[in-house]
């Protein structure tokens, strides 16, 4: 997505965390990371300091509640999908890439499960993607870049279904409150970035996509 | 707030972070915690577990920008303002409460620092509040509680000024995407909820509210 | 007690530590914690450390300690009980002030347990509580506040049964050795202080309190 | 000590903690730690679980309490001794031993800084040494092996100075509290074997003995 | 190399570690990591785990040591050179792809700091390549991939000049000794492996690659 | 070893790690540790750092590596041996004296299973030793002790069989390369001490080492 490129991949383990053996249901779990040479000056590893960033915490868990959201967990079975999102470039709107990276990793592991007869159908029941709008020098943006971001005064991210309804929505106004009107053409921008990145998420996606659609 | 209960503190501290020194500029941060018996099955301790949970960074980040967001940081001199939110009784609602407790506690430290003529003025822009909304069984609900919170198909904690201008959305469809119309009505009564709670901030602040609403 | 105030809880968990599985017995365990604000400058909160201080082990140790010695484990059932100390406000003894809350929340759990009928008696042999004495300006102290305790030669902390008995002593001679008549002198406070503390445990405990002392 | 075996050792490095710094004063700081092949079965590395046990933590504050309560601590120049007791075998009383050794290998370190002539004294008060006793079936025991000490009622270690005066108590009613007569017999007892460790050390410091003695 | 797929990059610091404050030398420092979709099963985040595994570290500190060996550090002033290597897809041989891949990233880095007239020369004192070989079969073979390191009776990889000697070489028995012939042929063949990996990194680097050897 | 000194011991524990559960096979695992008086300036301890050391970790793993490969695993029934070394005194060398005091320390408890009819064989392969070599002023050395350690241009471990293979070779050209005559010569060296050692081995062992000779 511009100069921000996130490798997303999703992997599939046959078991589930402890509070839901027993129960027949899978789970979805994401992890997000930034190579240190991602960033203009070097990011020092997580690995090194021995925590995550809080930072890196909301963003692994926004993916992971993102995309648990539009799918059926009681189809999965108990199997866990490990979404792994690792950003080799930065500029800006890198939780939002890799939302929309992720659904299609994820509709691609799940393709394989259903390809080996492991589950009946492709459990999904919405398209997903995610998209960065804001406020910079009293201008909506969409899909801000680095320096965007860092001078915007209010900051969103959206995240929408196929039929156009909302996943979830986090809008900070960073440095000053705004209006109900601000928040409408926001996201009214939002909606139109979305549109096109599941547009995006189709042609990669090709023939699957349609298998999809159809509810199979 | 109903049955959740939330000790809120102000302490200052002369000395800011290492990004902000020799800047002029002062700092709040703020944390958060839930004792052990606060929950109805014991919740472990993070200093026990030897990590914060990501849940409690997401808290303890979306409080301290919610009252930076209303604070003239420049005004404050090179200071820290910790808040400590410690959640005594937990009913839902608790990061909301911890807000709309942490502003009051912000005031008054910042009331003592003026009493003893270390800043000029109370450098609060505006009043805050925080409160959640929801819908449960296909209703809009205000300020939910655990029972609620629980059963919430949305899920949403709106962040506003005095003047009723946003601070901070954060809602997420939990179990299903929600819809424009059904974010506008829940806006609606998150105003509706902010409102009120302010009256009772001034209320607890007595005096030093007017002082604020003055300018000085 | 005096401007010492520590939330004493105790909650019940239906399993025991991996030393008792299968013995039948069951465990008394404590966590202690000072809140931020609980001292005059901010004390920095142990979860954000990522691990307990000595001082805090030692505590802990220390109450769970006192607790198992007056309890007859083997009449608990397998079952451990939390007890979580947390000091809201301190000025002095905050470690015996949660020694002596906490038998009255343990005692106040095991009625609980007893009225469901999960237990046939509450298996508590004696009542236990502590205080600190010292030698500050060369005379013998009962119970000593912030200031006594940081000017105090010698600091002791007893803790003692309802029929006078010592569950445990820990005297230190912060800057100067004590002699055997010190000692002597301490100990007879002491027991005038733990004596009283009995008596208001009894009051806060009203009629479960007789219930103990007919060894039901 | 018997079958108990600790290497201890005194190492002196140019500088103090922060809260010392420009005081002119010293400090001293000690470490404890079992080897794992020193118990029968093998005790966990500290390093390997990437934490301190409460127990340790425990003993080496005990220790460093126990020698800076004889030392004379600015005239020792801004320096810290560090003391490391190393267990190579144990059979009980460890802690003890790890005192009585460890005061032995401090004076051996100033004994070399004035030697040096970097301290103009070997600023030491009092001879330090340490025993444990105990209530073993209902008997009085002094310096208790490890299967005494598992079988004691009550168990006590007392520090005490070439004087005779007492530097800490610490007794624990493991199973069952004790009377005031049992505390005496035990500090009789204690106070006996503390003469005959001071004697020992005497023996194992020679000629630097007498220079303590005559005080300068 | 091959289907072992690594990226390299070198990021240029201005200071350096505190050993080497005011030496007018520099670093540099080199860290690993394998992305969890690298391998067949997902391997987990050392930043989940809170601390990076032994091989890692052994890896991290060859790559370091490797480049560190070629470099007249006293040349490239006070700077760090952090290496950053990063595995996106592992079929044997990581290390020695990182130590290859390393040095053109290093030199690259240099030639930029050169071009910015922050140093005179471009301070490399030879190229530097590596290779593993092995036993597989009772046969050498040399760059060995998973299959074949999964099966090798001997496993070692070799560091060399472009001048043919040696930086470094680990050559481990896994499962039986070997003798003195047998190294001697695995070093031949690694010695032409090098060979071929050092006209790579020529190729690779162009013109630059001209300027180091006329020693400039 | 010279002014090296290692405390080497082997305890057994009845199960292995899970990788092995239910294949009959056992596991040799080692730690290494110096203590903090063991070097000239006073080694910070790794257990109260939180953490192991790179180098530690890469000890650990060689030591381990080492005894291994002359052990028949499947032989010694599903039983972890724990190998500790701890460094007393280090003046060079300290990786290596582990890895041949580690040995016969293995061998001896190997013996007491053997005794207790535990297992019918004592399944050693090989004796195993280990020396370092080095290059110091242009001169090849056998058993570098600390000050020649530091001083060396290249610095080499070798682990080798009592029939002269080669179990581990770990070399490196610390500050300029080697050649394959350097190599060949240290090697030479290496051989020589590696056979004086497993003489000493031998002697230390007495009759058991007939016993391993024997093939029993």
């Amino acid at each position: 997505m511009g100069d921000t490129k996130v490798i997303c991949t999703a992997m599939v383990e046959d078991r589930v965390p402890p509070f839901l053996k027993g129960s027949g249901k899978g789970w979805i779990t994401a992890e997000y990371s930034m190579l240190p040479s991602s960033t203009h000056t070097r990011k020092i590893r997580e690995a090194s300091r021995g925590k995550l960033e809080g930072r890196t915490q909301e963003i692994k868990r926004l993916i992971g509640r993102a995309l648990r959201s539009v799918i059926e967990l009681d189809k999965l079975g108990e199997r866990t999908v490990w979404i792994d999102c690792d950003v080799i470039q930065a500029d800006g709107g890198t939780r939002t890439a890799s939302i929309t990276g992720a659904f299609v990793a994820l509709v691609d592991a799940l393709k394989s499960l259903h390809d080996d007869k492991l589950i009946s159908t492709i459990p999904i029941r919405h398209f997903v993607s995610a998209i960065s709008v804001g406020i910079v020098k009293d201008e909506s943006v969409l899909d801000l870049c680095y320096i965007e971001d860092s001078n915007a005064k209010v900051d969103m991210n959206v995240i929408m279904t196929g039929e156009g309804e909302f996943v979830e929505i986090q809008g900070t106004g960073e440095e000053a409150p705004f209006s109900r009107n601000d928040l409408n053409e926001l996201l009214d921008l939002a909606e139109k970035g979305n549109k096109e990145l599941i547009e995006k998420q189709k042609q990669a996606l090709g023939e699957i996509s349609n298998f999809i659609i159809k509810g199979e």
